[in-house]
């Protein structure tokens, strides 16, 4: 395989030490085990759209931290109002009055949004979400789609361990895009509906993103009101890659409420839950809370990265951006001869998936020849882009995926991929 | 009332604006609807021991945030460890080296710890725990005390509101240093149970704070023992002020797991847990994870703020001062001629309760008559010290504390303070 070899010697060491005092070497979702064994585990330092591992190999950046990076690691106008506050206080005795400027502008730049509440993982929004809706409707149901990852807690947590039967026992799931698997859980549901929460778009790990069909949409939003029940958008991923806004805004779908994080303060810790002011009254009834929850830092880089997001230069070079490295992509992929692949997804958040690729040897054998091009993006879960990422950025992504694509498809031909789990 | 009269104009202007895009203004517990109408809601600047509102009122503070700042607000070598780290990086694309430092001498400095993994509120670290404990076990029934406070989900909040019965169906509740109460819910739990979660003594808000018994402890431990059973200490609100380690080192108990998060990074959003080497392998099967959770600027800011604390003289100096305003209020309330109040809790998280009391009306009083003396504490909340409370900070605080009480104690005397709700 071609490309620059990965030295890693100071993060072998550090893996080493890792192991003794963490249970498997690194918690959750960043962990090299759910990339593949060749992508770095520990980072040294980023900046705008790149970053250097702690070995000194250098890379372009696909997954911007796994989407808080908005604007680019070490915006300079975010961290600057970050530090400014910083000097006054971060967690004190109550909230600075950032906290308002916040809230406000949360609530000018979200169609959907009356209030907002925050908090510091899209887990503590996802998770208030479905307790509001409970607390307003006195009912307990809640209506998923399979497969979409709302959150670590129990309730929402991919991985069975530990989790108990009552964590789910008020919810139920549907086919995402599928009116009628949807119907038969409102059915199932009865009375006892109090949501629904779902994604913007299907972005599941491993599959191809799907877009959400407008229609089921609609469905969604009609039968919550004929329902009473509350819909519920978990934008915490997608929240500001498609829209200065509510990422349903251009659907014309509006929820009642919906959770935000990730990208809410290009990597400061927050997150917000906003709402229509028919659950002004049910938020408040909920105990929403824990000891950092007013901490101004993270409001204050919030507030930078919106008025920042809100001017529209930066979304629209995101935007740009994307669809520049969609084309590329689109025509390498037009190249390859002996296997097929698909560009899929939002153009802020894309994801390739090969054909015949069940078990994802093609797509890993992608990754990593992307990485050994000096391009690090993520053969499963979808990538993101930030503004920090200029035409000289995805030209140079671009090579990197030209080249990748080149060695797999001779990978293919010499039949070192095959398709092993259809 | 003698004392300072505060003024309110910014912040009554702030709390209007708040009102209208926040439910009821502000959500959790540093809403002061759980104070009084007299404390300030918003902070303009925080340091060392005092803080200064919107208003320009200054204060004395006894809260230190309700617990984060152990080593008071912006610690300079604290924050600047956390600058030096925001100039690398934060939330990149995994962790920074600084994670294997601080989960290394979270197990030096923690004795029964042999691993860590890190997260953002206390609420991670509980929830986490019992979810360690159900995978480790293969059983669900958690035994807590009642009252105790374990954080904000579902499975924890003290407020009903959208709770549903799923979330506490494997829960079952015992009284704090009651053996027989605690023996009857292990029978009832049968071989179902899982583990019991305690915090290190009984810190219940609005009554009096109470050691826990020795005996009570050591019957925990050993049932856990016995049964099989995970014996998990709620270290959030405690660790760090009652030792540089474990909170129960001094009873020779050792827990299997523990929880931390307030204090254990000067303010700067992180929680842990730290475990035995019987539980590493049920810590990895199950997924803990959040967009923020590898943010390394936390965790550069707990390395520092640990390293203090292993010096010794921070806490040294915290548990002096702490000494000095126990003597000092001990002194006053022995003075008190028409009420009689009670000094409770560890000397760096006390709390006073007054006798006739069961209204709050007497500690309401207190703090209010504190307050415009330019003390801050909390009228039902344990207090807190932290390293940066000297001398000359708890003497101003026993001049605000004197007059306070001598004013509570002539309120009493006048009828104007009485026993409305036993």
């Amino acid at each position: 395989m071609s490309g620059r070899p990965l030295t890693t010697d100071v993060s072998d060491a550090l893996a080493r030490r890792a192991a003794a005092v963490i249970p498997g070497g690194l918690w959750g979702h960043q962990h090299t085990r759910f990339l593949t064994p060749d992508h770095p585990q520990f980072v040294a330092e980023s900046e705008g759209a790149r970053f250097t591992d702690v070995d000194g190999n250098e890379f372009i950046d696909l997954m911007c931290a796994w989407g808080p990076m908005i604007l680019g690691y070490r915006n300079a106008a975010v961290d600057s109002a970050a530090r400014t506050q910083a000097e006054l206080g971060d967690t004190q005795n109550g909230p600075a009055p950032v906290l308002v400027d916040l809230c406000e502008l949360l609530v000018e730049t979200i169609d959907h949004a009356d209030w907002a509440v925050l908090g510091k993982n899209g887990t503590d929004a996802t998770t208030a979400c479905l307790t509001i809706a409970r607390a307003a409707t006195g009912r307990e149901t809640i209506l998923l789609a399979r497969g979409s990852y709302h959150g670590a807690a129990p309730w929402a947590t991919p991985f069975p361990a530990g989790v108990t039967a009552g964590d789910r026992a008020a919810l139920d799931y549907f086919e995402y895009n599928d009116a009628a698997s949807f119907e038969a859980a409102v059915e199932r549901a009865g009375d006892r509906l109090a949501g629904v929460m779902v994604t913007p778009f299907r972005h599941v790990e491993g599959i191809a993103n799907e877009d959400v069909d407008p229609e089921f949409a609609r469905l969604l939003r009609r039968t919550c009101d004929a329902k009473g029940a509350v819909l519920i958008l978990d934008d915490v991923r997608c929240g500001f890659r498609l829209n200065v806004g509510g990422s349903w805004e251009a659907l014309g779908v509006a929820p009642d409420l919906s959770a935000w994080s990730k990208a809410i303060a290009n990597g400061y810790p927050l997150a917000a839950v906003v709402g229509a002011d028919g659950l002004r009254e049910a938020a408040e009834s909920v105990f929403l809370t824990g000891s950092f929850w007013t901490g101004a830092v993270a409001m204050a880089a919030a507030v930078a990265t919106l008025e920042i997001l809100r001017e529209g230069g930066a979304f629209e070079q995101m935007t740009a951006s994307g669809e520049r490295l969609r084309k590329g992509i689109e025509a390498q992929i037009s190249a390859l001869e002996n296997t097929k692949a698909r560009y899929t997804g939002p153009v802020t958040m894309p994801y390739v998936v090969f054909d015949d690729d069940g078990g994802h040897e093609r797509i890993e054998a992608f990754a990593v020849a992307c990485l050994r091009h000096g391009l690090y993006l993520h053969p499963r879960h979808n990538w993101f882009l930030s503004a920090a990422h200029d035409d000289g950025v995805v030209d140079a992504a671009l090579a990197a995926t030209a080249a990748a694509f080149s060695e797999v498809d001779a990978a293919v031909a010499s039949g070192r991929l095959v398709h092993t789990n259809p």
